[in-house]
């Protein structure tokens, strides 16, 4: 089995090598970033997408900048401080980008020895800290999943989405790996379709069977088929274990109770935020209309009307049958500290 | 407040006027459908579409089979026995339409008057029918709707399918004709978006607040926004109240359950077969992968994915409030007979 490898130090160890996530399904293309204006650009662009692997994208983005104040004859103290900010605010509300940069420009500034080693190792540690735990989380996860288990997953979180092979799909990847047989419906998801786009795309490149649906069939696909269970990544975690995913990942969960399926979410226990106590607390970012009324550069809707577009939603605590973490496999009551 | 007519006779009557449904939501383009020929192709290329749209279009083609016979000096009856055969295949699954040209086909074999005049009355007829039954269905169903009601739909149940104006949206149009305030949330219903390119166009030219949003979205605008009531069309309707309708209907009756929304099922009393006696019998049309894998062409999944494409999908009796038909509202226990 081949599980993609989203982000990675080039051969030559002087770029971040990507693989170009809009040019997905259809081509397979690999990117080297050279200059902190393409790393930014890349981030920008979704070209690399994923709370953790957009988090790494940045981190490995400072040495290239360090690479980029030598080649030019400038101050590298100075030119990284720029490049944290540039990197930082490619995407702004990506929580995990801002604590990647920050880590290392703080490694930089308490650096004693070289600086190039020190920017190297901490990018490099972020990196291989995010494998770990995808690592992990697969492991947990795989003791749930049954050989022979037909598998409904939400979205992409994959390996495209992190540094190691991913969360949700961890679990698939590593019960393979253990010899079981799995077979994966995705979800499209709209508005974005990286279910379709992403997951179905490195599910069948690791030679996964997989099989894509519009959003509105798995409530049929769960009467007509047998599905063993769901499982979905997770954006925030509530101390109550309210989850908050990708938009569509709350009615997935209301259609595995009313069939009796289990539910389970698997994310990086960062993502547990015991500050917020509940799934109301969560604010939900509404994004822009052109996702829902013009996919494609294609109107699908007239101009004048409205659009409802949340880019996540809530699935409430009592509709989730565990939550597994890097650290443990968690069941309700759920009261996370 | 102007609803559209998706079909009547041109000004001359001697043509069938359609708005060509291929254009929407982009032009309101109107089409004089003068041959066979042309009813036959907007039949088969969904330029009309909805089910009593359908049998109304080839009822009423019928009779441009006979003005082209009498144009092209040929027999009238056995021309109006070819066009039949030919407008009856337009869209073989199409219940309606072979319904409607064989009774058609049939008053013209029975004809002791002007052939004409009895094929034009029996197309008329069924076009009047069908605009009484839409308006009946509104009546009893506007009953239901609560002034200042948000109102969920799913898919395009509306006058674009129809002679009249629609089943669950006549429920919304005679709603505003009694004065009361309505705005509506219209599902887009992937795989072929019909809710974002129909039921909003129609909506949004008659005046009604429409919204849009993706499919996965319904359970999250329901916990966020305070949604009255939803209600769908129907494709069939079992004995036991069982509903198969557009795929993604099931869900959004979950979600409704889950959140104490009112589900209404809006259709013709043909829609009820008694000779089906539950869900479990209704055979689910699969259809091809290209709708959910190349939206407007664009691959959206790798080529070798499995694709799972339900055209419909049932919604058990249990989650519907009432079903309400141009005969009567109806509320559970349900025995149709």
């Amino acid at each position: 089995m081949s599980v993609i490898e989203a982000i990675r130090w080039s051969d030559d160890g002087r770029a971040v090598r990507i693989i170009d996530q809009r040019r997905l399904p259809g081509a397979e293309v690999y990117r080297d970033l050279r200059s902190v204006e393409e790393v930014r650009d890349a981030i920008a662009t979704l070209a690399v997408r994923g709370a953790p692997a957009i988090g790494i994208a940045g981190a490995m983005g400072m040495l290239i900048a360090l690479d980029e104040a030598q080649r030019d004859g400038i101050d590298p103290m100075s030119h990284l401080r720029v490049a944290h900010e540039i990197i930082r605010c490619a995407r702004p509300t990506a929580v995990n980008l801002a604590w990647a940069v920050d880590r290392v420009l703080d490694a930089a500034e308490a650096a004693h020895g070289d600086l190039r080693t020190v920017v190297r190792d901490e990018a490099t540690h972020i990196l291989d800290e995010d494998r770990a735990m995808c690592r992990r989380i697969g492991e947990h996860a795989a003791d749930l999943i049954p050989d022979g288990a037909t598998i409904v997953t939400h979205c992409n979180a994959g390996a495209l989405a992190t540094g190691g092979i991913g969360t949700a799909l961890a679990a698939i990847y590593v019960a393979v790996e253990q010899g079981k047989r799995v077979s994966v419906f995705a979800d499209e998801t709209r508005p974005l379709f990286q279910g379709s786009r992403l997951t179905a795309w490195e599910l069948e490149r690791a030679g996964i069977p997989v099989t894509v649906l519009v959003d509105g069939a798995s409530a049929s696909l769960m009467r007509e088929t047998k599905i063993d269970l769901c499982i979905v990544g997770a954006d925030r975690i509530a101390e109550n274990g309210d989850v908050a995913n990708k938009v569509g990942t709350f009615p997935l969960a209301l259609s595995a109770k009313h069939h009796g399926v289990p539910f389970y979410v698997a994310a990086p226990s960062s993502t547990v935020d015991p500050s917020t106590k509940s799934g109301e607390e969560i604010l939900i970012e509404q994004r822009g209309r052109n996702e829902v009324c013009s996919p494609f550069d294609t109107p699908t809707a007239p101009d004048g009307v409205g659009v409802y577009n949340p880019a996540f939603d809530v699935t409430p605590a009592e509709l989730i049958t565990a939550i597994i973490t890097d650290r443990a496999v968690v069941r309700p009551p759920f009261h996370f500290a």
